[in-house]
């Protein structure tokens, strides 16, 4: 623990990240290559995303299972596209219980193939449709070069898994479950994202069409924050998931997958954080308040502390997350940089003269300096915590949006996206499907096709590196 | 789908199990050997049991973390009876991203090792204790014969880890923590167990003393629903878990872990099902309330289908899990047999003449035949209902507590216990640490020694089976 300064933000984005990571007590390192260790602090924002998605999961008729964490080897080789995609990445059990197993089983990268299994047993008639689960759980993707929560072999996630009678049923729950992310990382996390569809090179391996959400980072690189599938009957003709229909023929099922995990935990630290740590958004906040006492001597000292007990219990009881930071040794600058540092949205101040006065001082993360600052009579505080705290979720999505468009830019020839990409930003243009020029521009700049936005201009283009006709413009930039 | 009646439960419980966890759709074979595959109806109940028991863990100071899914094989090897215990059942990944791995890794079988090493690098100062951890997620203990949620290679559970200054602390939470899991057994499961300490045999590989609940099923054998381990300092000298005490010595910290499964599912349905099927406790039950609606015709149809709407929105209003059985070609009767087999607690039958009466007729799934049922006013519904599930849940654990305590019976002599074994149920009798003689009652019987109940009679007698001088009393039984 110490008050020195972060690496500085404009300068390296990169070694900022790693240092709050780390200091703020999210994550630690681990013995094992390629994994992470989440600690509390970390853990417990995954913990706030996982319920607000879990909620809305169950509002749309999703209910949770859980399948096996081996998948064996052939499972993976029935859909082509999709052993391609993942073999690369397999970690690979081929001992158990002493003895060598007859078949390799892979430890699940994603569970399409599995799943797709279990669905073919279970689905007979068009009356068992839709089927629609999800799970919650880990999954691994070789990996040797770490970062918390961003790049690991091992991560949690959760993954859903849908079938369905006909391709619109398939195609609106693609979309509806992007609707379900795109609330979660706008009114939960106070991520402004921009919801698109990937191109085909950049598609999930075995899918017809994945559906994302690309948010901007602080550094102005893009981090997609979650996917959604529409896997056609891919893993359905793959799978032999098949139904009799109404009129008592045999059909394909058409499925869905989507996905999310705890790199959004990543996402809310670089989309928020700022050159004196991390700025949490109150929905997500392990601690929404932080109540720091102020005192000189021992009178003052249990009259000050004496005063917090009711304060943190009207906040508590009004469903506020708080933490008296009691800490001895320690003063209390030390304290505030500290709390700012790990991003409480909220830090109360307690003094001697705030007690006789029946006041608390109150101090926004948000907003740096006097101007965050503000008294509260402790009569109401309750309400006024709550109404503060939304204006803080208020406050950072309005930051993160003017942020976001100030760093969009059209761009009308190649030399123009260099530019941006260069300058960092999202570059927009017209662009049609063009794999092989995807390929080039990102050997050539590291950009890559992000997406075509769901909302278009409209009308046509040219394509800023052909000059082809062009029906859709593109988002191309630096990713995580 | 199909109203077959269950295999009797008197006859072949085991069979009884198998059929109605696959007939309620709470699990499904998978094709990896030794795994299962949990469907919603079983991982609802698994969902209730780890909220219960999440919240107690926060109450009681406790956060979550992640570690690693790997564990290199060398960690294993620091704590020798440790590895000795948990080498025949390891998983164990030889390769990954294409490339054999140096130093094969095991698929954790529990995480003492792996936690023990990130303990020993944060803990400094006494001021950093204690350290209380816990984590949500899958192991891996090799096995090929499965049974849903009572043996599968891969299984769901929680585990706690933490540090303590003092042996007394440690002691302490051990003993808390089976506090904690009694209270979600009892209250929440509507199991009462017994808590105990594990002979020397019984307990945890590494462990100083292992305490367990031992809740009897309805084939009067015991199920293991929960260990709590004091570590000692075995793990904190394996892994160098030391600290500066207040006087600036460096000592070793004393450790606990404690752990709870997706065995509790087994335990609930094994501990209250009867010949009809699953009886759910309330508080787990996936739907506390299903709604019946009965009908001759169309117009019938609507009127009755019209006025269970506000009656489901009363009760969802109140917190009560429902579902209205709306299926098209069953028949009530059809429906009822189906819902008792999944063991649902209250089903509410609606037909035109309640609808007239502006009442309901309410059916206990506790309670058989016409003692069961009661007509209820629609008006105030859902507290009636609530005070039914109330008294469901007292009613289960009335049952379950007079059936365990008519099947435990002290013995005298070994004789005595070969009865009892033979005949079914728990065998209690004076019993001092004799782990040569356990073996030799195992290998004759097939009962083990379950615990040494926490509860005792005092005083002293003479081992049933050595005629030994013993101060305290053990339960033996065949166990799950």
């Amino acid at each position: 623990m110490s008050n020195q300064p972060l690496p500085a933000i404009a300068e390296d984005f990169s070694a900022w990240y790693n240092d709050i990571v780390y200091r703020a007590d999210m994550a630690a390192a681990s013995p094992v290559r390629g994994c992470v260790i989440i600690k509390p602090y970390g853990y417990e924002i995954w913990e706030g995303i996982k319920n607000a998605l879990d909620t809305r999961f169950k509002a749309t008729g999703h209910q949770n299972a859980y399948f096996p964490l081996f998948i064996p080897m052939s499972y993976l080789q029935r859909e082509a596209q999709h052993v391609e995609g993942f073999s690369p990445e397999l970690a690979v059990v081929t001992h158990g219980g002493g003895e060598e197993l007859a078949e390799p089983l892979v430890i699940r990268p994603t569970s399409e193939t599995i799943i797709g299994e279990a669905y073919a047993n279970w689905i007979q008639s068009y009356r068992d449709l839709p089927v629609l689960m999800n799970q919650w759980g880990n999954v691994v993707r070789w990996e040797l070069r770490t970062r918390p929560f961003l790049r690991t072999a091992e991560f949690l996630w959760q993954e859903g898994h849908t079938a369905h009678a006909t391709e619109a049923e398939a195609e609106e729950e693609t979309l509806q479950m992007l609707d379900v992310y795109y609330d979660v990382v706008y009114n939960v996390a106070a991520i402004p994202g921009i919801k698109g569809l990937k191109s085909d090179s950049e598609r999930f391996a075995g899918a017809l069409r994945t559906y994302t959400i690309e948010s901007m980072m602080g550094d102005k690189r893009a981090l997609q924050s979650c996917t959604s599938h529409n896997l056609g009957q891919n893993f359905a003709k793959a799978f032999n998931i098949q139904y009799l229909d109404r009129n008592n023929q045999l059909q394909h099922c058409w499925t869905t997958s989507w996905g999310l995990s705890w790199r959004m935990v990543g996402a809310v630290i670089m989309a928020h954080g700022d050159e004196k740590g991390l700025r949490l958004p109150p929905k997500l906040a392990p601690y929404q308040v932080v109540v720091v006492p102020i005192f000189r001597n021992d009178d003052e000292r249990s009259a000050v502390l004496g005063a917090i007990e009711p304060i943190k219990k009207a906040l508590v009881d009004a469903g506020i997350r708080v933490w008296i930071d009691k800490r001895e040794d320690l003063s209390p600058g030390f304290k505030f940089n500290d709390w700012e540092m790990r991003g409480v949205p909220v830090r109360l101040e307690v003094g001697p003269k705030d007690v006789a006065n029946n006041v608390v001082v109150a101090a926004r993360r948000d907003v740096p300096g006097r101007d965050g600052k503000r008294t509260l009579p402790q009569e109401g505080l309750a309400a006024s915590v709550s109404a503060l705290l939304d204006e803080i979720h208020n406050g950072l999505l309005a930051q993160a949006t003017t942020f976001r468009d100030a760093n969009i830019h059209d761009v009308s020839t190649y030399d123009e996206l260099k530019q941006v990409v260069e300058a960092g930003g999202f570059a927009r243009g017209w662009w049609e499907e063009d794999p092989e020029n995807e390929k080039r521009i990102k050997a050539e700049t590291q950009a890559t096709h992000r997406c075509y936005p769901l909302e278009q201009p409209g009308g046509e283009g040219e394509s800023f590196l052909t000059g082809r006709k062009a029906k859709r413009v593109a988002l191309f930039a630096k990713a995580y």
